[in-house]
């Protein structure tokens, strides 16, 4: 199979001019199939208090009512998606940005509503892979908003982490795939304090260990075990590091 | 050769709910391929407004400044296209929404500043027509915002008249297309205050007539010439009539 790698990153590097421009020079560089997933939350949160729409968050979880579904349609569809998209292309990259909704390669079910009433939150339950493969096989890089739809007529906002993971899971069956994710850190850390003590691998065992010992807690728990979902589906290795590291061989491997 | 549809609807028509489901419900009974470009100037100036940004026109067309342009991002590549693009997957319509950016489909040169300076917009100076004529044959349905692309990594705003003359152009290659143009009147009319006198039919030689004798003035005139223009390029023919009147066979028939 050829391999594919797949690159989620976050809402502070896209938003920055740049640190948009590196990232993207460097994920122009990389050989092979590929895929972008970005987020978008700091400038979605900008444009809501420009128009004077409250941010509400839970677990760093945006609320999304129905005005805020508008924020972040036009924000991550639109700004930063073709943001990207129109870089990406000045760099020589076919790039083409995709919601859920596009070609119907993401569907999701608005979250229903428990201890907490996330609004317009969706939850993914299909992914449609045949055409995005066929895509990617002609060259096509799709750069992916977090952004899903109910196949109903409305749009849903998804995380980006999820995003990254089901498409990755969907296209382990024609890929080996690669799942990168950036985030503020080197990697995966055994002493928070200290950005040097990334660990540079994690298996199952070792994960059980570090949780046990207290090493690896909070909201790194749930980032790891999503990892080892990806790779129960087939997924090849996950890779847990900060943009600026991604193509250096650095960061964490889980395996 | 198959024959493909493209249809072009303006901004009031896909911002308002009802007329957008009724359009839509219509577009997805066309048969064969078929082609969606969207306006949403309204939009646009209703976001422009709450965010204290000025919306200049001249000659009906937006002056783009660098905020504007964020603007039109927003509101056609994210809020409209992808309201059209959720509603028609709810439709059984594997609609895919693309700004000129995304596969490089369409590329445009900054306009140069002369009388006007209309900042951010596009002409169109390039179509790269085989990825989307690839999709078009797999079943995919495009739907096409008003946005392009320089290459060096800027978007650009252009109307949606020539994103729609253009793309039907550019696929009169593999297609036999149909091109129709949806605006506020059941067609071309013989006496501008009675809706009831579409002329049904125009070839060359009537518009000349039409024109000299002041039949057919103002903004209808550089809509028919581009209405040769597509025609002179391949198109089969050109369609001018009321978005509620496009499935019914009537309107004017530009051949």
């Amino acid at each position: 199979m050829n391999k594919l790698t797949i690159i989620k990153v976050g809402g502070k590097i896209v938003e920055e001019p740049d640190t948009l421009q590196a990232l993207l020079q460097d994920f122009a560089k990389i050989e092979g199939f590929k895929v972008l997933v970005h987020g978008g939350g700091r400038a979605a949160t900008l444009l809501s208090n420009r128009l004077g729409i409250e941010s509400q968050m839970v677990d760093g979880r945006r609320i999304t009512d129905a005005e805020t579904l508008k924020v972040v349609t036009m924000v991550y569809a639109g700004l930063v998606n073709k943001n990207i998209v129109a870089k990406l292309q000045a760099l020589g990259v076919n790039a083409l940005g995709l919601t859920g909704a596009d070609l119907n390669y993401m569907r999701s079910e608005k979250r229903p509503v428990g201890e907490v009433d996330y609004g317009f939150v969706g939850d993914v339950k299909e992914v449609q892979s045949s055409i995005l493969t066929n895509l990617i096989e002609l060259g096509v890089v799709p750069v992916l908003a977090p952004l899903t739809h109910d196949k109903k007529g409305n749009m849903l906002n998804t995380n980006a982490d999820t995003i990254a993971g089901e498409t990755a899971k969907a296209l382990a069956k024609y890929f080996d795939v690669t799942l990168m994710f950036c985030f503020e850190r080197k990697g995966v850390l055994s002493d928070a304090g200290n950005d040097d003590s990334v660990i540079p691998e994690i298996t199952r065992e070792s994960f059980a260990e570090y949780v046990a010992d207290g090493v690896i807690q909070g909201g790194m728990i749930p980032k790891l075990e999503n990892a080892y979902e990806a790779i129960d589906a087939g997924v090849k290795e996950v890779i847990i590091t900060r943009a600026d590291y991604i193509f250096t061989g650095g960061g964490t491997k889980v395996i």
